[in-house]
């Protein structure tokens, strides 16, 4: 039992936009025990479209196809889905009626002849209702195989994956279960891990999988299985952990299906009921962000400061000049200092603080570009850390804020 | 003349890691005239990494293959292109050495005999040099095709393709010229827009190509031209470019190819020699992160605020508590009251704030999810502009940050 994912659209293969499409559509087929086998972007071009569905028919019992399903000239799909299927376009009254009541509610006008080629279908189509947009999904069956056709504007796909296909899907097959454990380490690189836990790793069982993910200081751990039986398979891959554990204690961090780092920092914070506020300079507000991405912010966040010019550290946090002067900008003590007076301006039970040089050129100190100092304040008073995390601006903003979020998880557990 | 790319790594297939790769090599290929005509996400399997090599072999002249080289057991590519190519693996002394010195710099210990696997390389590949990790790139050749392997760490491969691959293609491929031009418009639907430029689209030239690409309340319209003739094939896209202005100016924001637009907001505000600061409370840091992950942010940027909480408007900005009591906080007033305040502070010269609901549950305002007021401070005063972004949280912050970017922009271009 395995499925295929095409994307159709030029936008895709002149590297204009990154696929994120196919990466969710997979989770979401791994969740219901469907495993991708091969995922496919192709041009807006017939015949490479006609070969794409060919192949993935040969291989696979279900394919999604997304893209190419807006009202343009350049978009192609669903003529082509009708050569394949060989089928015509019909018009569907249902699409129809909600175009009507798109326009009306959203638009405030009627729809141009253009909107209303959206409910052109192929006849042998099932249409599934897209509630984001004009363009409908269609769910076809050829020799057994599913095909599914969604628009490639991502929460229009998503709406219909949720709502259509995963059920419909869920209803046709009778599929395995299949089970993904991740675990997040730091510190160590997959070399030297793999060779702690050789032993271990040959002996895993056929049905159960490692891999290993390195990025950015980080080494990811996946188990992956496979089987009839649920519980079993669970069983199976925790009694593996459960044997693991022991050699990676020290580079453990946490397991990457209990959300996010600052997802678990969040229900850390909001079940402890206490606050958070945060002074950054180096990472630039990267920090807030990561929380305030996520509802329920307004529990513990109370907000943050972003000091970047070095004087702000002074005008704004009260970060003494004489500190800055003595020990330089990029410093443990700036950082304990920042931390400490950003806790104390939002009145909030904890702290982060940032300071460093994320590079190209050296800032206001004679650090080293990659050089870091993070500060975390909380009850029982300061602690800071330095960190040298390479010469990418963006990947020394990323460590920074990976790392922060870290310390503070590492404080807020100690206090639980 | 035309590329493929293939992507080897269960994670991509699972969904766990989206494929950003692929976008750049595809962007890279394309700047020096190398067209992509598919990318292929393939397993960690043997017979599959063979059969993607076959068919993309088969269709066309170059190859370009990423992941799989990793030191552990589940990376299978080196193996597999010597199975391919009918070759063996040999030690290759250079990578060896680099292996060596990479160690003692940045890991100061030996390396592992995992570490060194990584200077096996198959007999009859041209050794590409890593300077970022221990996994060389491989440059093989067969039939005509050149077979490219490079590591899927992405700041190794873009390392690889810079230093190696895309001089190597130069050397040796004789190319046409590619070129995109791509408008960015605002405020309209992608049929309406079609509709009122039909016209000019049926009467393109055969050698040049227009996609729409929808995302979030904008629409890109992309041309693309390919020919022998660089300097003609410039030419011809901005004759069309200047026949289409006309028709789409009221809803032209400016080209992509300009860079991101938080670009052109640096680029103007560094070259007039201006500061900016940003009171941000429901975009909580997205709008400062966009200027601080580029570099030479310090020329323009003097830092910013997120007072999340909405007593942290009175006491950190000084919004006038009776101001948020009368209008609530959610409100053109507060927006206006936030950026001449954040503008005083920090002493800069411009000053951009955002007010608003990104939802999914009601804040401290009675502002229908979705509403953010977004303010603009300047030399010449401060206006406001009221949005409604939709429902979904992390829409509406990416949609107050392109507006308030834009707003800026506007208001920069006119005292510029």
């Amino acid at each position: 039992m395995q499925a295929e994912i095409i994307t159709i659209g030029d936008e895709i293969l002149i590297g204009q936009i990154v696929d994120t499409n196919s990466a969710y559509i997979a989770t979401e087929l791994n969740k219901i025990g469907i495993q991708v086998y091969q995922i496919t972007s192709v041009q807006d071009e017939r015949q490479h479209i006609l070969d794409a569905l060919a192949k993935a028919k040969a291989r696979s019992q279900v394919v999604i196809v997304t893209g190419g399903l807006g009202p343009t000239k350049d978009d192609i799909t669903k003529q082509t889905f009708c050569e394949f299927f060989e089928d015509e376009l019909v018009e569907n009254a249902d699409v129809v009626r909600q175009i009507h009541e798109l326009f009306a509610t959203y638009v405030k006008r009627k729809p141009l002849p253009a909107n209303l080629t959206q409910a052109l279908v192929p006849s042998k189509a099932e249409v599934l209702p897209n509630q984001h947009g004009t363009a409908p999904g269609m769910w076809m069956k050829q020799d057994g195989v599913v095909f599914v056709s969604l628009p490639g504007v991502p929460y229009e796909m998503k709406g219909l994956m949720q709502d259509s296909v995963l059920p419909k899907l869920q209803e046709t097959f009778d599929r395995p279960f299949i089970f993904h454990k991740t675990l997040l380490t730091y510190g160590e690189g997959e070399s030297s891990i793999a060779n702690r836990i050789e032993a271990w790793e040959d002996a895993l069982p056929a049905h159960i999988k490692l891999a290993y993910l390195p990025s950015l200081g980080r080494v990811r751990l996946r188990l992956s299985a496979k089987g009839k039986d649920k519980d079993q398979v669970i069983a199976d891959v925790e009694a593996q952990i459960k044997a693991l554990m022991p050699m990676v204690e020290n580079i453990f961090v946490g397991f990457e299906e209990d959300g996010a780092i600052e997802e678990a920092v969040a229900k850390l914070l909001t079940d402890m009921g206490k606050t958070l506020s945060i002074a950054e300079s180096c990472t630039g507000g990267r920090i807030a962000q990561t929380f305030i991405s996520r509802s329920g912010a307004s529990a513990y966040f109370k907000g943050g400061i972003t000091p970047y010019e070095t004087y702000m550290k002074v005008k704004l946090l009260g970060v003494p000049q004489e500190l800055i002067d003595k020990h330089s900008v990029v410093s443990a003590e700036v950082a304990a200092s920042m931390a400490t007076q950003v806790k104390q301006l939002f009145g909030s039970d904890y702290a982060i603080s940032t300071t460093g040089n994320a590079g190209p050129s050296l800032g206001d100190s004679a650090a080293p570009v990659g050089t870091v100092f993070i500060g975390i304040a909380g009850p029982e008073g300061v602690i800071t850390e330095e960190h040298r995390f390479g010469k990418h601006r963006d990947k020394v903003i990323q460590r920074a804020t990976n790392k922060a979020l870290e310390l503070l998880r590492k404080q807020l557990v100690k206090s639980s």
